[in-house]
């Protein structure tokens, strides 16, 4: 039994070598786990809230993709996907939003703190606050519920936003009377390893203290780890260990043998400048690999793309179905159940009383052409044009007597194509995958070995 | 030159004939008009905010959609459709919650009159306030920008509405420096006829005094109308006709002459009793015709489905482009697009220079597919699997060689299926409609044409 675990990235910024320690190398070890399915997705409709500048999100998202997938994220294991391909996503937001109490909305911590920074300076209490800020717990309720989502892990500044997810998803099952959600448990990183930034504070862009991960290569990496501030100490001298950052930076790296030669190295009174050569040559050693691959796949974004793209499928194959259980919940139903109704008569007794039936329609060009629709009235085909509506009305007419058997259907991936003597004259919906498409297959061949048995009774 | 102009209907309760006088009526007359491009959307995902009673709102739907339909609205030439049948319209609603100020969704008349109840009773402010209700002008505004609605046509109540669709509208011009969105207009509907009700007051559910549409039939009809109160005169006694609910609902629905004779006769004294029966048969006259559409239509919700669908397709046909454009000036952009970026080009130069493109992968059974990817990273095909990664390669240099021109393409509805020796090997992304897929054909033959001219070449 697998937990399957969720985890957003946010997508503005250029990651660093704290955000690899601290978030990115330990999600993906996670992400390996047998019990584990990783479910990792670049967290791009949420980004909208905090930049509006195009060109960043459009050039963030890719640089952030590459990073997880050169750190090792592999795409086969994880459901590696971008928000904004899922739209099963906006739309449960909504859903979530009619039924989200305002009070709780005011409670959350982000939006207070806006609130408390406007009234310190005398602000109207909303002032420069957007409703992206204030609905932001909705949306990623939504990301975390439209994947049944069981386990999220946070830091502690976002243990609310899943209580919030809890509570939302509670207040759903409530009123539509059903466990329609898994409620998701929050997973604090209690040890989340914070590096310390050139400074010695944590490492952190706010603080511009920051060691880039990939960016500026090697040459970079090294110019940027000769600035990390040290005491003034000569060679000679014993250092501690513990107060230089070097040595809490080469730890996050190195094995525990490495890291007490590199330890005693500093009590030794190696000078700052070598120990420096040691720990660049020590990241080197991890990041020259890494950033092969990450300057590979930033030369090919549209393989980064087909990736995204094929987890997003993947994703959609849970959501959607869990969206059409949602939208039948709440009464966004298909209108054909509602014949029985119309005609005071319970309405599963419809679903297996009702034939599956063509409809003819003129098209908007004049020709005309038919939909063959199931018992549930779920469509299964839509017909190529006739230019006589006789035509038309001969092919369904053949269909009826030839039943699914006699009927040939070309299977090709997302598509059914119906044939009847060697000529394509129908298609069906696009599915989302083989699986889906299959079940459709089975679902037609039914439907028209039931009109055909039909008419031999007539 | 069409003006564009949309019509939000709630789909809660089932209409009366206040409602039809007063807002069905005048709306399918002007919709009529050659210079009207006119929108009408069930607002399903708006009721919602107000109803979590899931029969109700498919009832519902069902009930007004078939009213509208006999009412006369030829949804050949309106756009007749389901607010939740358009996936663009909650992923628009989020684009726009990012720019809206908190400040202004504050100052809605409905949350406000919802805040000062509360405090009129002691409660806490946002007290039964979901964020349903809050964020509804933001989905509005989605529903109305989506379409580049010019006019609006909207009650008194519905102002605001409007004025905020407009803000949100500017405001996003403003951040993203073009005038994505058309601002609409609100037209007020100052002669709006409300009709009294049983009891002399404004018609309407909240009263308890309406008469039914086509609900009960016309024994319901008559019975109701039976119920109107009047005063106490007696046959013979000359009647008031302007303090007369009787006459203002017969004038609604009869010309001058008929309203002249009906006035004269109250003035002589008609009795009230007869009276009741003038006025129900002259509704009889004009909603048993439309009563016997809206039982036809009701018996088949089906058919209603797949007018409300077809309606669908003709809105997101112009919601899809609008928002594809949004994505991208927001920045969720194709990545492929940043290929060139990537490798330091200015990205227009990557559309032309870079030939179309073959991308093999490995299907989760195994097996072996490709797609083709355009010059401008766009999908074109994928293709059927292949065991053999060879075959699958074969194929590739097969068309290749051949170009567009060689390949057979089965063109059917929404479906593009290419052939190769009389054989299906691959699809083409579903298109929303024929127009759509043509030019995807045209795109397809140019891009092996493109691959055949680069091979002959090298």
């Amino acid at each position: 039994m697998q937990t399957r675990v969720l985890t957003g990235i946010t997508t503005t910024g250029t990651p660093h070598l704290g955000n690899y320690v601290g978030a990115i190398r330990p999600a993906i070890a996670a992400s390996r786990r047998p019990d584990v399915d990783a479910f990792f997705f670049m967290a791009d409709y949420h980004a909208l809230i905090k930049s509006d500048d195009p060109a960043r999100i459009e050039r963030s998202r890719l640089e952030i993709a590459a990073t997880w997938l050169a750190a090792g994220l592999d795409p086969n294991k994880a459901t590696f996907y971008l928000q904004s391909d899922i739209p099963e996503i906006p739309e449960l937001t909504w859903f979530l939003t009619c039924v989200t109490a305002k009070g709780l909305l005011n409670r959350a911590h982000a939006y207070k703190a806006a609130v408390d920074k406007n009234v310190e300076t005398g602000e109207d209490s909303d002032a420069g606050i957007t409703a992206g800020l204030y609905m932001y717990p909705v949306l990623m309720a939504a990301d975390i519920l439209a994947f049944d989502a069981q386990q999220v892990p946070v830091g502690r500044d976002q243990i609310q936003h899943i209580e919030m997810a809890r509570d939302i998803a509670q207040r759903f099952n409530h009123i539509y009377g059903r466990d329609f959600f898994v409620l998701p448990e929050v997973v604090i990183e209690e040890q989340v390893a914070t590096l310390p930034g050139l400074d010695g504070r944590k490492m952190s862009k706010s603080y511009d203290n920051t060691i880039p991960l990939f960016a500026g290569g090697s040459k970079q990496l090294r110019e940027t780890i000769l600035r990390i501030v040290t005491d003034s100490r000569t060679p000679g001298e014993p250092k501690d260990p513990e107060s230089s950052a070097l040595f809490t930076i080469f730890h996050a790296f190195a094995s525990e043998t490495e890291s007490m030669a590199f330890r005693r190295a500093l009590e030794e009174g190696i000078g700052w400048g070598e120990a420096k050569q040691v720990l660049y040559e020590r990241l080197e050693a991890d990041l020259a690999p890494m950033r092969e691959r990450y300057e590979n796949l930033m030369a090919r974004p549209a393989d980064i793309e087909d990736i995204l793209r094929e987890g997003a499928r993947k994703a959609r194959a849970i959501a959607g179905p869990k969206i059409a259980a949602l939208r039948d919940a709440i009464g966004l139903r298909s209108m054909s159940s509602l014949s029985s109704m119309a005609a005071g008569k319970p309405r599963q007794a419809a679903k297996t009383a009702k034939p599956p039936r063509f409809a003819s329609f003129r098209d908007s060009d004049g020709s005309f052409r038919f939909r063959l629709f199931s018992s549930e009235g779920d469509e299964l085909l839509l017909s190529k044009s006739f230019k006589d509506p006789k035509e038309a009305g001969g092919v369904q007419r053949r269909l009826k007597t030839l039943g699914g058997a006699a009927a040939t259907l070309h299977s090709l991936p997302r598509s059914l194509v119906l044939e009847l003597d060697g000529e394509p004259i129908a298609t069906a919906p696009d599915y989302a995958d083989d699986m889906e498409r299959d079940e459709a297959l089975t679902y037609l061949r039914a439907a028209l070995d039931l009109l055909a048995e039909q008419e031999k009774s007539e």
